[in-house]
């Protein structure tokens, strides 16, 4: 197979295969390619996923090494995007009664979601994280999208027990802003003991579903990795109980009369 | 730009990029080459994409022309793919009391879920689909898998109204296992009159949720483009209430005395 084709392949591949260690031998093998035009195409593919600024080609030598595409978005990449979030979230005719902000248009779109998956899973890339975790229902896609740059699974927390999914656990939590207790479920067979987790959420107001989310995890013996959430409101009113988190926005104010949402960078930009 | 690294920059390009039509001239200009180049990596692009067995570039010549990379795999890809997900759903490890079959790691694996959008969009690649719907839950990664491939939005139905999402439509239906009484809800403004909608579920009894959607299709003056679920229970006591849909993978037995699941492919084999 001639290089171009290869280095389309091969392109193709590390895309779709994020964070997949693969031995030089093994591409050599797939596209009968000797080991020193494999390196070869392997320079182009890294130099030119840099200079995309999507991420790096991760290579170790020696009888156990290889290749592994880490996708990491520069952080400047990431500050642009989120810009331009927050000019598309100040949009006046997201605001709904009770002061609330329409989203689910930019949360149902796959490709938006996608790149907040790819500035939340470049922030911790360098985290070890076993597993990606959410609570259902519109932090699902994020969770995922999340999860396949950073190549784990995704575990749902539901509100409800499904009969279907076998024995759980559940605890209960007070929701911050309505101060009802909640409860929040988690399938026992899908979480392991002293797994690193990943919690991902759309929303963040004081914090409560987050802090359920951290006491689930100490049922299951298992440690909170990162904390992620796509929009944190301004709450003055409340003490946020979750302090170490990411933002990328951050929605200072919903005047319902001016017909004004102020939304700025969230402490990622920080 | 030398044609090796415009070659990953491309591929990059339409791999992220799939159903987005471009003109020639964008790409001249991005890469700072002639036409004829340019037009020449396209060739090497679609025939590697082709190769691959995930799809082409859909070129249109004349003034408005351009390129579109249509994510398509082969049938026989499918094929495999849905014989090797037999495999693993025929663990007896995955029986739940009442007969129930946990999915949740194989729903929880990106890749995983990735595939299944693949097949699915494969399936409905040459329909006229303007958006994926599903209902909560466990649909919903299938649904945004699907929409990423098709370059369209997704519509999550709730079963229950959420305050924070405005207006909304509901509407009763029948569960076709339990007999009971359900609502389904959609707001308003997710989804516009005369929209051509491919519903998207993780498993399918009788039908009565796949018909609940198509109901409240009718109530927003929609259309149903297509229906593809993931699972379907081979169920002989009850008449299944929707009859054209494609399923990947058919539940026939499960024998909770003997540990014995049998699955086998689903009418998208057929």
């Amino acid at each position: 197979m001639k290089r171009s084709n290869r280095l389309v392949s091969l392109t193709n591949f590390f895309i779709e295969n994020p964070r997949q260690h693969r031995n030089l031998p093994y591409f050599s093998e797939k596209y009968n390619a000797a080991k020193a035009s494999m390196s070869e195409d392997l320079d182009i593919v890294d130099q030119m996923l840099q200079e995309e600024g999507i991420g790096y080609l991760h290579r170790t030598s020696g009888s156990a090494g290889g290749v592994m595409f880490i996708p990491e978005s520069t952080y400047d990449n990431g500050l642009a995007f989120i810009d331009s979030l927050c000019n598309k979230l100040e949009d006046p005719v997201r605001i709904l009664p009770g002061g609330y902000l329409y989203m689910s248009d930019l949360l149902g779109d796959p490709k938006m979601v996608r790149e907040i998956g790819r500035v939340f899973a470049s922030k911790f890339s360098s985290l070890d994280i076993d597993v990606v975790m959410t609570v259902a229902t519109k932090g699902i896609p994020l969770a995922y999208a999340v999860a396949s740059f950073l190549n784990v699974p995704v575990v749902i927390v539901r509100r409800d027990p499904k009969v279907t999914e076998g024995s759980s656990v559940s605890i209960n939590y007070v929701s911050g802003s309505s101060r009802k207790i909640q409860t929040m479920v988690l399938t026992k067979r899908s979480l392991q003991e002293d797994a690193n987790v990943c919690i991902i959420d759309d929303f963040m107001k004081a914090g409560g579903t987050i802090t359920g989310m951290i006491n689930l995890l100490e049922e299951f013996n298992a440690n909170v990795a990162a904390i992620g959430v796509l929009a944190e409101a301004d709450d003055e009113e409340e003490d946020r109980v979750v302090e170490d988190y990411t933002s990328l926005v951050k929605i200072s104010d919903v005047d319902m009369i001016k017909k004004r949402i102020q939304v700025q960078p969230g402490n990622f930009s920080k």
